[in-house]
């Protein structure tokens, strides 16, 4: 008789159920005995633009180091990072993606007794990170799919930690303003770690939101945290960051492990940073690629809510599912969203012209009488 | 007046040391306005070849996909694991590293009140991932710097989950046969997980250590777990796994990251297990260089703890930092492991010929009267 190591588990371990990621190409192409070059896949929101070149030659160029352990304190890249924010080195963590920066605070913020709040629909790191450390997630009704941040406010109790914000939001590409966020900082509980998670917040600059680490010397109790994986193109080498305070900084990195980031994303990171070029043609992209989407949902008679992500949740008013299936057979991959309470959505990547094209088409296809 | 963040973390978080890594040889040369390109680092156990040119052409390979979110599953990766071991592709987990493996494993199985039973001079990560989620490390003396596998089985008891084990072990060097490993499996209780940390196994198979990929079918309670950044030369991509039962497995995929290994690494790792020349040469590089090293510290009439790894620990018979910091300002990077309770003592990882004689030269210099 063995014994069971599922039982043994902790109690909020045995009950995590992982995150879902988008559909790899390679795996459609297997299930369905596909040509991989003939899939196209919007579903994980990564950029279309291919490889920055200025990250590439960075990579090319750390190659012959590839037996060395990376710089477990990413000297250069923090060095570049504050900078680029106007903060001190003190006050990074570098994660493998945001993700991990998520998990750090979890880990070293929450536990059994204690608890999150975050929005209903909001990204599915939150919820997960918070129950594989045993602590509570309250979730909080969204308004228009989007943060009620009055609510948010509202259900944060002494037990709170930690409140998870996402702006703008995943799946929903929902957003809240400068205001709206300065309202929020200045009247929720000092000891409360506010995460502001600005994972898209390069597609949505320059336009009606805030940039949170203009908030940070205000406000200790705010994180913003950050991913090279969107709009810097770097989602394959897993590298994202937290700006804090230095004193949580230094917590999050008393957690990390010490060789949490890749060497080839850290010099990625550094070279993606300084390919302005890059990071507008992506915006350019992005904007042009999600009035084409627009536009073809409306001819289509679809409704969506409207995002300011690299993504957009069209609402087909019924079960998505049926949809999205025979989307893929049509080799076109994107997002279906029913583990976020979304069954009746799909969450679509914005692509190059003609992979959007691509997937009007599908759609068109799919959706004939 | 604001919130205390260090304070507010788990008493856990808030005693942890962080690990200290080998110091890179950049940070040396910033320090003590060295060229770096003078600088030898036998400092952290890596492969001094250089990298694998088949794990090259695959990283040069996969890079137009940089854009792209790793496969979260390691499909292809496992695939070849699982062959390479005769084993199911759901009995392995895959780790940002090993490092992420142990921590994966005490993040599902440990919690205050519960312990994980270690050798003292075992692998620093193992106190460090019991102390992050607030379960105690019971630290079993070692043996002539060896794990005492009996004392270890003593040491177990109603709140013991995991015990680790390092074979050969990091720093000493030390290792234990195929008889002891069984002896031990046999008679340990079958709920406590036996983590088999078989890090530097590729430079001592063959020899009088057991593989303990050989053992898994007979005892459900083992886990073992193997790393690409020593003999595989992959230190800077980190990529490590565990091979367990497929129920062990199933959680430890629960609490781990859905992106933990980057892309390069994936297919990085599955070049370098192709490439058995590598390994060969690397093995003989090994062996070649701990008997000039040997051969040299006997020359300078000083002890040193016989090894099984690509390293190997000096005995000074004195306190050995101010010989650590003699050696920095010769340009050679050695590591220090007082950390460890060993304050006498240097580790030297095994470099390329000319690296093990420059080592030398310095150490008849600092040594000198």
């Amino acid at each position: 008789m063995t014994c069971d190591f599922l039982a043994q588990a902790l109690p909020c371990v045995q009950k995590l159920s992982p995150y879902v990621p988008g559909k790899p190409v390679d795996e459609l192409a297997r299930e369905l005995n596909l040509d991989p070059a003939g899939i196209i896949k919007l579903a994980s929101n990564e950029n279309p633009l291919g490889p920055s070149p200025k990250a590439l030659a960075a990579i090319r160029a750390e190659l012959p180091e590839l037996t060395r352990y990376p710089d477990g304190n990413g000297f250069e890249l923090k060095q570049r990072l504050a900078q680029c924010h106007g903060v001190q080195m003190n006050q990074i963590t570098l994660g493998n993606g945001s993700n991990d920066v998520l998990d750090l605070i979890a880990r070293a913020y929450l536990a059994p007794g204690l608890n999150a709040v975050f929005s209903q629909y909001a990204f599915a790191v939150y919820p997960i990170s918070t129950q594989a450390v045993g602590a509570t997630g309250k979730v909080v009704p969204a308004r228009q799919w989007g943060h009620d941040l009055e609510a948010i406010l509202a259900a944060i109790d002494a037990d709170t930690r930690v409140v998870f914000l996402a702006n703008p939001n995943n799946p929903t590409g929902t957003w809240f303003g400068p205001d709206a966020l300065s309202a929020f900082l200045e009247r929720v509980p000092e000891n409360v770690l506010v995460v502001l998670d600005e994972a898209y917040i390069e597609y949505a600059e320059g336009e009606e939101l805030p940039n949170g680490m203009s908030y940070l010397a205000r406000h200790a109790n705010l994180l913003v945290s950050r991913t090279f994986s969107k709009a810097y193109g770097l989602a394959a080498l897993r590298v994202g960051y937290a700006v804090s305070s230095a004193q949580i900084a230094d917590v999050l990195n008393r957690v990390r492990q010490p060789f949490n980031v890749n060497s080839l994303a850290l010099v990625a990171a550094c070279a993606a940073l300084g390919d302005t070029d890059y990071l507008q043609e992506g915006r350019r992209v992005n904007a042009a690629g999600m009035r084409q989407i627009e536009q073809g949902l409306r001819e289509l008679k679809l409704d969506w809510i409207p995002s300011r992500g690299n993504f957009i949740a069209v609402n087909f008013a019924r079960d998505a599912a049926p949809i999205n299936q025979a989307l893929l057979k049509e080799g076109v991959i994107v997002r279906p969203i029913g583990g976020y309470g979304m069954p009746d959505f799909l969450r679509v990547s914005i692509g190059l012209e003609h992979e959007n094209e691509r997937f009007l088409q599908a759609l068109r296809k799919v959706l004939a009488p």
